[in-house]
């Protein structure tokens, strides 16, 4: 999947600077890992400047959440269509989505099991815990759209086993035996 | 599950209590936001006392990870072999050996995939990710052998739920409603 980069478009915003950078800084290495001098570099904007824009750090960690849910939930929407549309059965489609972005540079996990492991103790946990849950309850509200299933139950497990891979690839297990796993999985999930 | 508590035993050694306090800290919040004088302090011990037995943070880390891992697979192993033994399909058995862990108060997810997530860049970040892989590992052999599975394609689908499970319920999710999908997933994947 591909995100838009900071440091390759001159023409955005003052704000969406600084959204982009805490996107790769937060996502990559935690919003705990990341403070407001190293945001506030990365994004070359003064301080001023910087908490202008979000006069705290929880206001970008919400926003960030709110922008990667975006992008994220538009590439996957756009991927899962493309493969449907090939004629690939469920099974496949998630699995080449999902193997496309394990094996992408870019990925670190999911943004919001991560934000949610790290919100713990943060004072607005509450806010980041509802976002990361409302992002598993959208995908998996566009899993059934997109896949026409009208059994919860098999949505609910087909979230589980993709939530089990994406965890399973972040640990670093072999890419191919998690892909292979999902779709053997994802078979006999939805039968087909 | 159950975890010996440092505070509530006055026999253990020193080194023991040091390592029971990190076990309570670490798997709690995690081991990054856990600094050495809090361990200190939280061990009640002197700072020359804590260095003797653990001449560095990272050697208490993987000490941690190993303790943890023996005493998470004992009560895992206890538990699915009782309620096999009960009578319980697969499916049910490990259902309700989750349901306990989900339910009880010292629940925080999965201390291995939470260890694996915070690695990142730390010194000993590949010893972490081994012990973590190797946890993963050695729990779906456990499986595989009080259940019988010979087929591994199997067990990495069921070890792929389970750790979908653990996630959904770590996110705050409903756990009945987590539970629920576990059950209904591992009967697909297991067909009892």
């Amino acid at each position: 999947m591909k995100t838009q980069s900071a440091s390759n478009d001159t023409k955005i915003s003052v704000r969406d600077k600084i959204l982009l950078t805490a996107h790769d800084l937060f996502y990559s290495t935690g919003f705990r890992a990341t403070g407001v001098d190293t945001l506030i570099k990365a994004s070359k904007v003064t301080k001023v400047t910087f908490y202008r824009h979000f006069p705290s750090k929880s206001l970008l960690i919400l926003a960030y959440l709110h922008y990667r849910h975006e992008i994220w939930m538009n590439w996957f929407e756009a991927s899962l269509r493309r493969n449907l549309a090939e004629g690939q059965v469920l099974s496949d489609a998630i699995s080449a989505t999902l193997c496309e972005w394990f094996n992408s540079s870019e990925f670190h996990g999911c943004a919001f099991i991560n934000a949610s492991a790290e919100a713990k103790s943060e004072e607005i946990e509450n806010e980041i815990k509802e976002i990361c849950c409302d992002h598993k309850a959208e995908t998996k509200k566009k899993i059934e759209t997109l896949a026409g299933i009208t059994d919860e139950k098999t949505s609910n497990d087909i979230m589980m086993l993709i939530d089990g891979a994406i965890i399973h690839a972040q640990m670093g297990m072999d890419t191919e035996a998690v892909i292979n796993a999902l779709k053997t999985g994802l078979e006999k999930l939805t039968g087909q």
